[in-house]
């Protein structure tokens, strides 16, 4: 599988986070000669906050983390790629507390305290047998957080992504200097709310659980909640956000406390980062695709406005053709089953107005809008003629490598 | 363009149906060396049931048709192929006023019983000039209905169809023997509730246009709103069913009248095969795919979920490939937003059972899956475990033919 054209030049250099050891292990259970473990080891009193996928079949590890969320602490939080561990009946739970329960052991935690995420194959049980003999090794391997030991992380949680996505910010805390690293995984059976996603961001400022809950809701909503591969759900959708406190700040405990805008900012731009990667990541994509809706009734109209344009299968082949077929931007308008005033609707593809008033622009450029649908970065905006509403989100091209992938693939 | 390779053996040889008359043209309005306008001229007192595109940008077309259905009577339908008139501002308004005004002098009636329907492009204006001089030769082609002329009419409103789409039923009306015949064009933007598809249908019964509404509506509910090939929906979808009388049945007025069930029957045999030949002529297809859903809490919620099978990309690309890829499903199942029970489902996959209880069946047989995957119409059934609700919809395989068509094609 080669890297997706539309990857960063490199995997960042991501900071250290105190109260933060990492862990990986090639455990074989699927894959061969690559890590397919990933743990990260928290210090004592770290809070956790997390958003799960919407789907009613949800797999066994979304029950379990949904289930010891509420304690609101969090010692550890480990993944395996490659299976799922989703709609596994009895099996699946059998899994999920097995690891939880070994991991606890070797650590000298307790099992309530291990957050738990799986991604992969759909259906097939997890091997015990296998996991409860890799699990202690994959403890005795935790080491600091570092560039190096982040990239090898985000390395080991990859499925069908073809590079390793992290991204980091830091942030003042009533005068003190933290950090927010996330990794994440994804590009495929991603659509709002979450598609087999998983994003895992750690930082070491001292935050409650519910302050932390509220920073993460609010970033998630404006990022991995606004992109879209191929409008499929997962079952296992999983952003979790650790707090360790191993900065010393003073604790943050509600949206008034000093230094909480500046900690939401950066776990904003953290979970926005990450899922742009994911959508640079699409299965075939060739295209980041920004799809930005204006004049809609209210913003959550403009949401699902874009996003019927972002996941139109006929607007994405169109993208991925370079072809400034506009008509079917109005088609997608007009599926979304939002108000729109078909008579006022203006259309831009990049920069250049393409319809004005429901029509064609006179003066309108079919050569330049092809040549702004030949960048790495398409922006197509829409303005619906109602009110003020307003909403971005961001997809990639339907391409013949998204077939290739995904007419063939089994994980 | 070769045709599908799931088209029927050949079009089928229809019946002449008494009050209607068929002609075709080539106008040269966009195709070259084919016929792209066609019109069907009615007896005097036909009367006419329509439904049409849920699209909140329809087509000029949809908008004059719904304005004049109100009357219940029609005297013509004539519809151009390679430009949808839709999105065209005002110019849009003013085609299908000349269209309709030029017909109804050439053809002795009144404008505003003629319907209109066009297909293909959207957004650019149609040429009225070449039209203006287009229709009155076309109002005087028209020759009696008969196997060869219904072949044309069909081929005359083809777009990106490989094949002609037409189906026929009879029926017996308190002892007189009624033909209901139509026609179709569809293969892209397909998806509830309707998408760019156009169904024309005739019957010599005599019906009011209250009764043939109420027969029409229940057919298109359980066929053309129950086929998706893409989930794009057109802005110019379109089914109108027209009773010229000719065959002198006693006037059904109503559900009790004898006669109404026989070809209320007729008619939604019409619209079933016809909706059929659509999927069959899904773009790119390789597969007839039929969905059913049980043990949902309503039909609604039945439909919904099958609809979250059917329009899953990853669904469709697992079955492109023949892979028994289950997992792909019970996602579907999870994203659609409907109750159902993770630890109850049961899938099969043809007659062979692939799960129960939320967990992957004993004895399951992949190799016989595939068997039946490999077969051109795949059948998958889900039982979600809520309720008694079902549901039956109908889908293709998404594979690299529809991104060859769709990511180059402008009509």
């Amino acid at each position: 599988m080669s890297v997706s054209p539309l990857a960063p030049a490199s995997f960042p250099e991501l900071p250290a986070v105190g109260g933060v050891e990492l862990a990986t292990l090639a455990a074989g259970l699927r894959y061969e000669k690559r890590a397919d473990l990933m743990l990260a080891f928290l210090a004592e009193g770290t809070t956790v906050a997390g958003t799960f996928t919407k789907s009613l079949c949800p797999s066994a590890p979304v029950d379990w983390c949904r289930r010891i969320l509420a304690n609101g602490t969090a010692r550890a939080v480990a993944c395996n790629a490659g299976n799922a561990n989703a709609f596994t009946g009895k099996h699946g739970d059998t899994a999920t507390e097995l690891t939880a329960t070994t991991l606890a052991t070797a650590l000298g935690v307790e099992a309530n305290e291990i957050f738990l995420a799986s991604t992969g194959v759909i259906g097939e049980t997890l091997p015990t047998e296998a996991l409860a003999s890799a699990l202690p090794v994959l403890a005795g391997n935790r080491v600091p957080t570092s560039a190096a030991t982040w990239q090898e992380a985000a390395d080991a949680i990859r499925t069908t992504d073809t590079f390793a996505k992290g991204a980091s910010a830091s942030a003042d805390v009533a005068g003190t200097a933290v950090n927010v690293v996330g990794i994440a995984k994804g590009s495929g059976m991603i659509a709002p709310d979450m598609a087999t996603m998983l994003g895992f961001l750690f930082t070491d400022a001292a935050v409650t659980a519910e302050a932390l809950q509220s920073m993460l809701s609010d970033g998630v909503e404006h990022s991995f909640n606004r992109i879209t591969v191929d409008s499929d759900t997962s079952t296992s959708d999983t952003v979790l956000l650790f707090a360790t406190g191993a900065a010393e700040t003073p604790l943050i405990s509600g949206p008034n406390d000093p230094g909480y805008a500046e900690l939401a900012a950066a776990v904003s731009a953290v979970n926005l980062d990450l899922s742009h990667q994911i959508v640079r990541d699409g299965e075939g994509a060739t295209k980041f695709v920004e799809v930005r809706v204006t004049g809609a009734e209210t913003d959550q109209a403009a949401k699902i406005i874009a996003l019927a344009i972002g996941n139109s299968p006929l607007v994405k082949t169109a993208l991925a053709a370079e072809d400034a077929n506009w008509g079917r931007i109005v088609m997608a308008v007009g599926k979304a089953g939002q108000r729109a005033d078909r008579d006022a609707l203006a259309i831009w593809i990049g920069d250049e107005q393409v319809a004005a008033d429901g029509i064609q622009l006179d003066g309108y450029s079919e050569d330049r809008a092809t040549e702004h649908l030949k960048e790495d970065h398409v922006i197509l905006t829409t303005d619906v003629g109602i009110g003020s509403g307003a909403a971005t989100i961001w997809t990639c091209d339907l391409t013949h490598g998204y077939i290739d992938i995904n007419a063939g693939y089994r994980s």
